[in-house]
């Protein structure tokens, strides 16, 4: 199941990005599992990584590698995660970095390693490396969808997303994949998010971008509240357009942000839509806050919630559970009274208790739909936020109890 | 389905306690679904309440009768919460005590309310006080039993436990009885739980233990993370055996904490136990922690992770979800060298990765059974928490999802 249609757009070619894929029968024969990002000389990349503290082998190897030099290559594999590895794990990650760093010319710390899969088993390292020439012979700015395909795990369907924004007469594409189904896949790792523009961004803003789209998209989709051990969103920028650098002092820069930011939503949202057993894609925007930290407290207790999940999949416009969830979410002196939830523009609670508009048939006809925005105000500041998610579905329970049977 | 057997103990009565059961018809005609606690003059209460900020009215009343006079009756109902009422269901809850009052020759404050059911319904008010007198005129020290069965929501099965300690060469009875099955049960709010003994114990030591052994039982559960909108937990001594009253300097003190306590636990362990979709009763212990916040932040990450937890329904050793729940507790700078994991006696991870004696077989053996233990030693203090769980089954989903249908 799925959520919405689920069409790969027209990828633009990044000029200064080429993609390679490459068959190296990590789990089983003749998958495409493996992934080569070559980037031109001068691009800059920056990243958003798992806060999880057993962070998988490849992601303390690409943070420092990315510390140390200008990234040239990303090797991508899924079917192991290299996560739960311990020693033998960062070795084994440190290998694969240098034979692709041997066969492309660059130095070890100029390769990031990124891993998706099964956690704790021996990453198959004769297999990858084996690969890589195929990989890097394959390399070609056409190849997005090949990629978007490479990096799934039991994604049900690959993700990306394209657009194209003109800055200062100067065209600049930017293109995006990413995977992922669940924080954790049945014992398979992880969300991964790879976005390229051919636009030249000086670093520290790069940084920033990929700090602040991310935290907004990424990091505001939960499927079961799992972080897993392997998540990383990486911003990679070529700087192989014609125009000038981008600073952020730039006139250009809300542009570049903007288009930037639909291709982060695109392939966050993209991710939940595919999510393990979903039929329902739920926004939940909390407002009226006095801070972030509590409108998002609000808004993941909700997103959560095994009770409202089974009452999305159920299509049950059950809103005691959701005055509940809002009621436990550890917000100090909530003023009960004034605030207010809604599904979609019905409103559900006002007063403390049901709205007296409120029918069953309104709620119902909300909750049919396949795409639910559950709002709350909390009438006590100018802060909102938003976190997206799915429901909790017979599918997911399926999907993550029958997985090794 | 539930874990375990789960017969009542044959109830020892309480000196001072009487209990009245009767049918008001709040849901379905016929069923015993009110229960009076009548307590001799003299007795004392204390207890612990839902931190839930959208508490039930019977809530926020029952704090304040507490907080004014020594209650002489606590009135209970099942088959409504009265939460999510607003004005009018305070003023419901206090009509229905007005009318135990009254019939009782007692003054208002001294009735203590609570409800269980449905939440965002109004409390059927005329039922309840019509079937008063019935309940009142019901009353028995030997009516434990049936007001277990009579404060049940969709319980699979009544819950109680009873002890008998002997202080001084006096003999005290304790006799207990719990509610609940999930933090809120399908469109149903609560856990409730009733313990009485006749040791007659001085005030401050009371709610002393009724806070101290209700957070380490009743608040160290968790079936799904939802704390609901209408939790209890009372403690109640009549005060007639006839030896001294108990103080905190009292040599029969530690006696009497261990009486009570092997009550709330028994308790508290047979919600898990009938937990909603429960097949496994789940301890969770998190051992060498700094404090005792970061014990429990891991341990309810484990609890509570939808992954962890179908892991268990499918009898999985599937150890990287575990450790993966232990990397985003937010502990800071876990060793995560240091750092065990066991599964019943089988240790899982040992240096970041898979033990090096671990085998699938050796974790199925353990996971095979109905009571699994998961043992987290961090390595880093001495400080051990404790909380139980149960399994994320496929019941679960259709118990939640299909209630209303």
């Amino acid at each position: 199941m799925a959520v919405g249609p689920g069409e790969l757009p027209n990828f633009l070619p990044v000029k200064g990005v080429r993609l390679g894929i490459a068959s190296a029968g990590i789990k089983k024969p003749g998958r495409k599992d493996l992934v080569v990002f070559e980037l031109a000389p001068g691009s800059r990349v920056a990243g958003i990584f798992t806060r999880n503290q057993f962070c998988a082998a490849p992601v303390t190897l690409s943070r420092e590698h990315l510390a140390a030099k200008a990234p040239r290559y990303l090797l991508i594999n899924t079917g192991n995660a290299n996560a739960g590895t311990g020693e033998q794990g960062m070795h084994d990650a440190q290998t694969c970095c240098e034979a692709l760093a041997t066969a492309a010319g660059v130095s070890r710390e100029e390769v990031l390693p990124f891993s998706t899969g099964v956690i704790g088993e021996p990453l198959p390292v004769d297999r990858i490396t084996g690969a890589i020439p195929q990989a890097l012979a394959n390399g070609d700015e056409h190849h997005w969808a090949q990629a978007a395909a490479g990096i799934m795990t039991t994604d049900t369907r690959p993700k990306g997303a394209t657009r194209e924004v003109s800055l200062g007469g100067h065209k600049v594409a930017i293109s995006g994949i990413s995977k992922g189904a669940g924080m954790i896949r049945p014992n398979m790792a992880t969300m991964l998010g790879f976005i390229a523009t051919d636009a030249r961004i000086e670093p520290g803003l790069l940084q920033t971008l990929a700090s602040e789209l991310g935290e907004k998209s990424f990091n505001r989709i939960t499927i079961d509240g799992d972080t897993s051990t392997n998540d990383c969103c990486m911003l990679m920028a070529s700087g192989q357009y014609s125009g000038p650098e981008i600073t952020a002092d730039s006139a250009d820069l809300p542009r570049l942000r903007e288009a930037l930011w639909a291709v982060y939503l695109e392939l966050a949202h993209a991710i939940v839509r595919d999510g393990e057993g979903a039929s329902k894609f739920v926004t939940i925007e909390v407002k009226g806050a006095s801070s972030p930290e509590e409108a998002l407290d609000v808004a993941y207790t909700i997103a959560h919630s095994p009770l409202v999940k089974t009452a999305l999949f159920a299509s049950d416009p059950n809103w005691g559970r959701i005055l509940a969830a809002v009621g436990r979410a550890g917000v100090p002196d909530l003023d009960l009274d004034a605030l207010e939830i809604f599904l979609g523009d019905v409103c559900l609670v006002r007063h403390g208790g049901r709205a007296p508009d409120y029918s069953e048939e309104r709620g119902q006809a909300v909750m049919d739909q396949e795409e639910i925005v559950i709002t709350i105000d909390l009438k006590r500041g100018a802060i909102s936020e938003t976190v997206w998610t799915c429901d909790l579905s017979h599918d997911y329970v399926t999907i993550n109890a029958e997985y090794r049977t």
